[in-house]
């Protein structure tokens, strides 16, 4: 297995690729213009469109939701001053809007329990140079996943976790974070429900993998009710946790056919194949900033 | 479009070639000796088994499925001694079984509220010669569907209906089953709820289509409700009814990748190319005697 | 059946939502401000973005390719004076262009041989208002569709074909495009080869359905040579007709699992479920003007 | 990740379950009987049928097939005499056919090139208990996959490879395969041809992996050549290896959706995918004796 060393070598090859790119999410009320502005402003300062997409939720009235990757020569040069000139438009057109810089790695922090499938694949696409970010960290309620961690020269934290304990856990977990300095938290399979607070420092940075089709079996146990229902496929849903449980904007979803002859076990073995594959797409789109959350959905731009 | 006359004649000329063949569906509780019993049944009964495919659902005091499809020469003039020669091996193993014999077709009757498309999907399979059934009737609570139906010269009737006068329509409704001596009643989105009295004038005989994955989106609006919730696949479930709404044994399910450009409207006319294939994968897979019902559940054997 | 007439109020609706809609696709060497002279351009003449997609081949000499769709009141008295405008743009940036108006119905004919699920695919589709084109004309080298197409209220005429009159006969084909004044000629399952004359005449304007998965089983058969070949899947294809047979632009592919039971009757019928939804996709993109022929591959802006 | 110890104690506990299961292949021409007369062969020897799947070529003079998993008692005790008894029945049906054990475990050996992907999923696997087999050697023509594989405790060999010196290799190889005593061998992605003498010592038990969708894009850079074509879904097929290269029969095939965007560094990423789950699914089959060959085609008993 790849050294975490030769992990970051792979990376930083491409990072070298990416340090004139950059991205501007934008958000705003749709009206006439937006788009020409927005390019004219991109050109003025020296930058040309790479990839654009757009979306409007109403033409009439609606809000509008664009993401912009540009290149720019000496990018990390001019960046600062282009933020600054931004603000004109952005105050003009009531934007919401956000730059973000591919060569300024995203910090990851993964949350895992027993089941080690989820954190296995994250931790293959990014030594394969797949996955753009720090792996930064990985904490569990349990030791099992240690081995695999350290061996790939991770930070490994045990805090054992249950019910009664919560606040005293997820005060170290936050404590954690902030020393890591993570930008996104990834669910790989964690199986403790974590507290409002939580969630609420880290809105919109937490990925969870549930391991049915949501709406579909929100809760525990999704594999055993899927198979009490007889459904002939079986799912697995990544999405930003917010404090409703299983309720938060979808990301991805995916699904694989099952039969009447495959019991519970078979469709766990069957779910992890979802589960892994549904997980590191979500984690991809958003470490490229293809994610804009609108209400209670993502508006996802491929 | 092909007259009712050329589906005929297509169908007429598969019958003869399943003429001579048998289907017999088998559920008993396991125990050793079964398919020897069953297949030495056949051979001295002078039929050579063509298909088989049999499931337990525990090896172990568990319940046994078996299908069997043989052929026979001379068939129709030897399947009453064989039935008759059954019942001992019946008797010994406890079984409930059925005989079934492709080349006495089915009598389907459809109903169906405004949405013709999944109506003209079992129209066009049958007149392909695709669907191994007579369709004797249709009714519908709306008139839109009667020139569809009656150019291919099938009875159409127009039996208005709404929550007050469920009683006398279903009345009607039975009354009109039964003339038309119809064996398997399809639900091709037809908009009204059965009583339970209806339903158990057809148990496991009635085949409805519901426009989503079950079991989410139970009930009315299923399309404006995954809208609501940002879903990334759309499915729709073909299932037999039951008492308990969309909770019947599900047959079969499937779904496509939808994103947040698409509105209700368009997750409709994506949601109906779904619900077309799978009512008719349903429909085929009940005439081909292909289905067990077991609990709230289907065995299916392909 | 709804009739022709039904068809095309349903469309006409459409229509008059489409009317102010305009459709600009632009092809043109890469180079900074592009999108910003275009954007600027659509809004200095009152007309509002209300889809964007673009693609380059490379940010470094590359081709750079993009798809607007623009809302403009009372475009239909605005568009001459925009296309005359445009030129100038068009010029300094070497663009090649073409602005389509969703409100011009494209009118499409059909060729088709003796198997009729592709023509009643496309026939319901169209019925549904779901197929934004007026079906002008129906042609085929056999009698069987005739009842089928004229149902409906399309004109259907017999020209029988074979390879010693091919000249001929492409003559009278050309003379009846000319005559219903055909923008887009689809190939329904039309089993004849036409001659380099016929495809230079309607260049990227042939939309044919293999039924192969290509560059699988190019040629005659296919379903033949699947089956020899004990493929695990079967696929079909639809592209644009080149004088190269089954080498065109793909425009799209689809494909179905199958196993060693299936025959090739089988494989023809399970077939035959693919065909009908790739080349309905197909001419759905095209008439969308979704699609922007390269080389020998397609731009598809979704 | 787990070590080679705990991959052995999970695979142990599942072989005690099986240590009373056989396996029954059978390949024979087809007519009246054979079903009953294996199945008696079976109660007779107290052998209950768990799962039993058949399949016939033509039921007029095709050929029979037939794959039976059955519970014994004290199946070690009984084999010897059961397989001494069954070869009067395999006589009089002309019977080719194998008895397997499922607690024999296959001893399996994979060759690799440079790219780990699919050797790091079959390993995966294998240490989740998921691939039923003793995994006793790599052998790859680089040093690459070294600490991959010895960190999980296989003994890895490096023998250099190339077209010069194929014959020393191919016997260095053959020597190895005898001394690890080989049952399957897995081509993970190993880049060299083999000559016909290796692949006929290990008729129908080396299995490949191609990074095409078969038969299209037969030989080298299918990644490259499918880019070229502008395919809209690229595929990826596992195979039995003969002296046609890529026309052996054809195990699994799997495709994912591409599109114009997609450059060839992206293809062989999605293809990557596509070659792990594909390559899997074969060995498993192989591995639980669901495969016969017939002809250059598998039939495949699910």
């Amino acid at each position: 297995m790849a050294t975490e060393t030769q992990a970051k070598e792979k990376l930083t090859i491409q990072q070298k690729q990416l340090e004139n790119r950059g991205r501007l999410l934008v958000k705003c009320p749709d009206k006439p213009g937006i788009v020409s502005a927005l390019s004219t402003f991109l050109h003025n300062h020296d930058s040309n469109i790479m990839e654009s997409s757009q979306y409007s939720s109403d033409p009439e009235n609606g809000t509008f939701f664009i993401r912009v990757e540009y290149h720019c020569d000496e990018l990390l040069a001019k960046s600062e001053q282009m933020e600054k000139d931004f603000k004109e438009i952005a105050s003009n057109y009531s934007m919401q809007y956000e730059f973000a810089y591919p060569n300024e790695r995203k910090r990851s922090a993964i949350f895992v329990s027993k089941e080690p499938h989820c954190l296995m694949e994250l931790l293959w696409e990014w030594q394969n140079g797949d996955l753009d970010t720090d792996i930064v960290v990985v904490i569990s309620n349990h030791e099992d996943a240690r081995p695999i961690v350290e061996a790939v020269g991770i930070p490994f934290h045990h805090i054992p976790a249950n019910k009664d304990i919560r606040q005293q856990v997820e005060a170290e977990q936050i404590r954690l974070m902030e020393e890591y300095e993570v930008d996104l938290l990834i669910l790989a399979r964690y199986m403790q429900i974590l507290t409002p607070d939580f969630v609420n420092h880290f809105e919109n940075r937490i990925i969870n993998i549930h391991h049915s089709f949501l709406p579909a079996f929100i809760g525990a146990g999704p594999y055993e009710r899927a198979f009490e229902r007889g459904v002939k496929l079986i799912g697995a849903t990544s999405h930003y946790v917010t404090n409703n449980l299983d309720e938060g904007p979808i990301i991805e979803q995916d699904v694989e056919r099952v039969d009447h002859r495959d019991d519970v076990a078979e469709l766990k073995k069957i779910g992890r194949l979802i589960e892994r594959r549904v997980l590191v797409r979500a984690v991809k789109w958003h470490l490229e900033n293809r994610i804009i959350v609108e209400g209670n959905k993502t508006i996802l731009f491929h």
